[in-house]
């Protein structure tokens, strides 16, 4: 299934794509994709759901993130090996971790806010893991029991901030509408193989990244897990799971985002996500 | 006045604290004290209340977290010059910042929770600042308009997590119960001096910290503003303003929490904490 939310920021409705790729109102079902509704139990329920009785959602509504009250949106940083080497880092021994403010969090296509005094704002495109269930101490191999779904994310970053600015990568990451999360949470049923994901990120039309979950360092299920020992998973928290190689940082010279410019993100099966860059003061 | 959260984990309501010290359930008049409810004028208009019409809570009821609904939970590292001096760090040139997860929030006197392959279980007093009002690109002279109020947190730490597992501090800072806030949050009107209030921590009676906000690198009102350049501050977003000297890892040899280990907090006008460390596996 793909499972989404629409309407205005803040008032998002769950939904669901019918075989048309129409969106369906799940409003009558689920209060929101959000909390227990992430079950994967619960999810899977909804396929047995006769849609042509779920009223239809006009095509041109807004796309809201995949996910409601998001609690925690964790990342993973340097966990695509030849990224790691563009950015002159070592390749880690175990998961580098860091938050991003879910209060970052906005929609797939809205448009992102390049923060004052900002020089060196970043791409990147990400996969997504929504967690479904409590996690704590889970072992790998039971790890993907808790796993609502996946989606796309740009962790958009501001390297000034994140890199020269003292401190852990925080304060680079979490800037308002730093964190597109969407179209879509796809369960995991309709993925064939998460570890095997196509995975692209253009600006202005020019494609600067084209990797695969194939050469993430640490996968999903090993993620999933290793958190799990840090801090509990509650349904509805967000894991990033890092970048494949081809951001702004790595080229050269270093290439950063400028209001007018347009990212568009896509992940084999998880959709597409298209934002324009707007100045800080724009757009409130 | 003096706000706090009481009765069962997930389930608190909100109550106020009467001139003899007991506490006056607030439900009638608020649903919670998160979001909304947190606006320093909606929190004024409470001290118009006839407390005498609020039902009396029985003394014993456990006393939660003084704040619902925390979004962000952004803590300063090494904000008192003489605890970076005992952890061997140079005195940071601008506030660092890191998060620690939302699920590691707790009642003031819970259990906390000692990690699975913990070894390395750290204290630090902290004054706590809730925010009332959404901040973005505030000015330090306007900061602490948009504070709810303050707090008491132990910023519980593991430093092996912390420090020798790579990445970012935020792996050893969000374990479960690894933030206990609270008793009271304490409006703004209440506090002679923000920048000059003492406090201490103590296990099993030696005590450990005794500092003042006084030697506070980074003030309040500097740590709204700053922290409002990289991201909005919400209603309920909570902020831990780093540690005096005495925790655990700046002892000769250092000091760590086991099992049965009783922590006790206080900073001047704003409470007191105790909390007994359990294994993991313990209170489940």
């Amino acid at each position: 299934m793909k499972l989404l939310r629409f309407g205005p920021p803040g008032r998002e409705r769950p939904g669901l794509l019918d075989a048309k790729g129409r969106i369906r109102d799940l409003s009558s079902i689920i209060a929101d994709l959000s909390g227990s509704a992430l079950d994967p139990d619960r999810l899977r329920a909804l396929g047995n759901l006769d849609l042509h009785k779920l009223p239809l959602v006009e095509s041109e509504v807004r796309v809201g993130p995949c996910v409601g009250g998001v609690g925690k949106f964790i990342c993973i940083g340097l966990n695509y090996a030849d990224h790691a080497a563009e950015t002159g880092a070592a390749i880690p021994g175990e998961p580098i971790v860091f938050m991003k403010a879910t209060s970052a969090i906005c929609g797939p296509c809205d448009e992102v806010i390049k923060p004052r005094n900002s020089t060196k704002m970043d791409w990147e495109v990400e996969l997504g893991i929504v967690v479904g269930r409590l996690a704590r101490y889970v072992d790998v191999a039971n790890a993907l029991d808790y796993v609502a779904g996946y989606c796309v994310i740009n962790d958009i970053s501001e390297r000034e901030f994140q890199l020269e600015r003292g401190g852990t990568w925080d304060k680079g990451k979490g800037c308002d509408t730093f964190g597109p999360i969407g179209p879509w949470l796809v369960t995991p049923d309709e993925i064939a193989d998460v570890d095997n994901l196509s995975m692209q990120l253009s600006v202005n039309g020019h494609r600067y990244q084209d990797g695969s979950t194939r050469t993430m360092i640490f996968k999903p299920a090993f993620l999933v897990s290793y958190l799990s020992q840090f801090m509990s998973l509650h349904p509805g928290d967000v894991i990033s799971t890092g970048t494949p190689p081809g951001v702004g940082l790595g080229q050269k010279p270093p290439v950063y985002l400028s209001p007018g410019d347009i990212m568009e993100l896509e992940i084999a099966g998880l959709g597409k996500q298209k934002q324009t860059v707007i100045d800080e003061g724009q757009g409130r």
